[in-house]
């Protein structure tokens, strides 16, 4: 029988993604790749916008090249990926002939598994991601990211999961960045949930331990019927990481639940990656994310950005109005009209409230980015914006109400000759995706390897 | 109306003796204590052996003024200490006259409510400790140590709860030294306890992070009616300490099961607190603990043991046999009656196992502590030990049946005498006291301050 509930492995993506700064090198995966492969998860999570990025700049690795030396040494694993829709790795809306050829190229470079999420749930952001990821062949699970607000609520949720649904996905991710979800609200969503898609549609949850909650979670959303959950392995799990795979292994046992997992099997895996942590914080002068920051979901802001903000502000000389700009944080969200709060969301708020405090007049300079969110151009924000904020951030501007990609002709042909231009061997179809990505990153590595 | 659920509140004895060797100074604690004393915590637990042996050991504070100082500065939440039952707060066996002394003079100094255990659960060991501390106005909380094995089930347990409320106990705890309680084990054995004590007894789950479960075992233990969990402020949660008191309060908002305490009160204490634990880790060059260990189930030990065994085993060469030992363990346990493992017993069984290890024979040595576990000079163990084991260790000699107590005249007098005979300026009743406990480090502390 198949087992009800199973796991799926972050430590290759999300683990070293939220602990070390996305530092776990390939040579550093290797060694255990079978023994992860022999463990039965549902899938690996191993690749993403920061695994990416991190290859490239820090690593001096061809991300591509890793992806591929995964699927050649993990044979019965499926390998999943996190892609932000229409944002594709990057950081704005690509055009759909970029999407189309992204989604191609990850699936014949070995991702089996395509997790999609937009910052704003606009499925409208996903829609090419999710087409072009089918069409090539993966299974495409939408992630709808958590957040609290007064507009975000069980049935807002269930109305973004129908569309999404209506897309073709797979199966749905609750994606809680934050770690805000709390057990007895993840037993009303996942509830509903399965009570509106019954058991045809796998419900997965991917939580962070950020606020110490994500373990009693986990627990009350498989008894709501989730059918999977995201772990990582002890050494890099907890804190703003995953909870631990063999922990909710242990929780399970026994039960209805029980996820059928040998433990024994992990006792090398642990003992690998406790010396891999060590390593990584070593060579790059990190110190692993320990804390649980319970505070993060009274700000809801993501446990990155408490730091952040207090760094930033100090820097300024304006440390002692830490609280100022956090308690300003949720009225700014309340204006922009409650957009959950994720890369590149999360940045967008964050600074027009630093900056709110700091000229002691709100929205008198305003940046391009809160102007585009309330122009639409990010997409549809999930409550609404009142017309005298609209005025005083973009005058009488008409924000648009079409899929923002819409508004994007062909570019894939462009950054191909920009590249091209550029006079480097051995450029393949990968690396103009890079390019179009990571410009300014794409080209120090190619400088360094391909000349 | 009085919380359903109610939390006791560990920052100051089992956050830092948890996370950072118990080495948090007085002065550390008084800045903030009008403002715990304002949460509305069930109690303040904030005294026992760690905390009383550190004050005098690494300190340099008298433990008894410690108290006193808290308790002034604590007016409306009871203060809470932990008692090794007839151990008191040392590591042997007592005669009665001090157990009534030292229970008399706790109170006397300011603790409201005494937590009682026994390493095996013996209530006999914890009669006379129960009996004085009711005698000196203290709520008794008598405390069952758990852990796994063939011999404790929910029954087993059950059983020595009914002997402790006999004794007078005015409620119980379930202490979950290891973090081994699963959220399934612990719905079941609460409902077997309020089934049989309804409502007029008090349940208190006290836990540790360390397996990673804590969080979803306090859950599952308050939905089967738990009435009072053990938390600790968030920078000294987790790891191997307490789930985070702010997360729980999280947790449960909103539910039945709301704690309703005001999270704003918590923002000032975090920020003490977070700086505490840098001081001290500075001070002491201390790395707090951090990491979640779920293999501290696989092997039923405390979380501590586990690096302190690869330690010695290192420091004789030895590190290799690491997983031998640590197979061993489990083996040596079901000989000697499957003793809980906590202070003394887990050092106890862990230097027996070792040295079956070391000697490549089983019992080839045996250390006196294993022969007085065998001899019932600890107490009743929960299993047997077959007649082979009990003559491989001790031959023919006989098991006492007793209450070992039974067996130790009165030795306060003794205690005093001895001190008074070196000489020492104002020594008062609880000097006497700490002289008995602690005869070395009480020495090393009156030359230090009582010449």
């Amino acid at each position: 029988m198949a087992q009800k509930v199973r796991l799926v492995e972050t430590v290759l993506r999300d683990g070293h993604q939220s602990l070390l700064a996305t530092r776990m090198r390939i040579g550093q995966m290797l060694p255990v790749l079978g023994q992860l492969d022999d463990i039965g998860y549902e899938a690996l999570e191993c690749w993403g916008g920061a695994t990416y990025d991190s290859c490239l700049r820090f690593l001096n690795e061809d991300p591509w090249e890793r992806l591929r030396t995964l699927k050649a040494n993990v044979k019965n694993t499926p390998l999943q990926m996190l892609l932000r829709g229409q944002n594709l790795l990057g950081y704005k809306h690509y055009a759909d002939d970029v999407v189309e050829a992204f989604c191609k190229a990850a699936v014949k470079n070995g991702i089996d598994r395509i997790r999609i999420f937009d910052a704003l749930n606009d499925p409208r952001n996903m829609e090419a991601a999710i087409k072009y990821s089918k069409a090539a062949g993966a299974h495409v699970q939408s992630a709808m990211v958590y957040t609290i607000s007064p507009v975000h609520t069980d049935e807002s949720f269930l109305k973004v999961a129908e569309t999404l649904v209506e897309m073709g996905t797979d199966s749905l991710c609750i994606k809680d960045m934050s770690g805000l979800l709390s057990p007895y609200d993840a037993f009303s969503l996942v509830s509903t949930f399965k009570k509106r898609f019954g058991d045809n549609l796998d419900i997965d949850l991917h939580s962070h331990f950020t606020c110490g909650l994500a373990s009693a979670t986990y627990l009350k959303a498989v008894e709501a019927g989730c059918d999977i959950i995201d772990t990582a392995i002890s050494p890099f799990a907890h804190a703003t990481s995953q909870p631990a795979t063999e922990t909710m292994i242990e929780m399970f046992k026994g039960t209805e639940y029980d996820l059928g997992l040998d433990l024994d099997k992990f006792i090398p895996l642990v003992e690998h990656f406790r010396k891999v942590k060590t390593e990584i914080a070593e060579e790059f002068n990190l110190k692993p994310a320990s804390d649980v920051i319970p505070a993060v979901r009274r700000y809801q802001i993501p446990g990155g950005m408490l730091s952040n903000t207090q760094n930033q502000l100090n820097e300024m000389g304006m440390g002692d109005r830490f609280f100022d700009v956090m308690d300003e944080m949720p009225r700014v969200r309340e204006d922009l009209g409650f957009p959950p709060l994720v890369t590149p969301t999360s940045q967008i708020v964050g600074t027009m409230a630093m900056m709110n405090v700091m000229m002691g007049d709100r929205y008198k300079m305003v940046p391009n980015e809160v102007k585009d969110l309330v122009r639409g151009k990010y997409g549809k924000l999930p409550g609404t914006v009142s017309e005298e904020t609209r005025r005083t951030i973009i005058e009488d501007e008409e924000p648009i109400t079409c899929r923002p990609a819409d508004q994007i002709a062909p570019e894939l042909e462009g950054y191909r000759a920009d590249l091209a231009s550029k006079g480097y061997n051995g450029i393949t179809d990968e690396d103009v995706l890079t390019y179009a990505m990571f410009p300014e990153v794409a080209v120090n590595f190619f400088d360094a390897n391909r000349k």
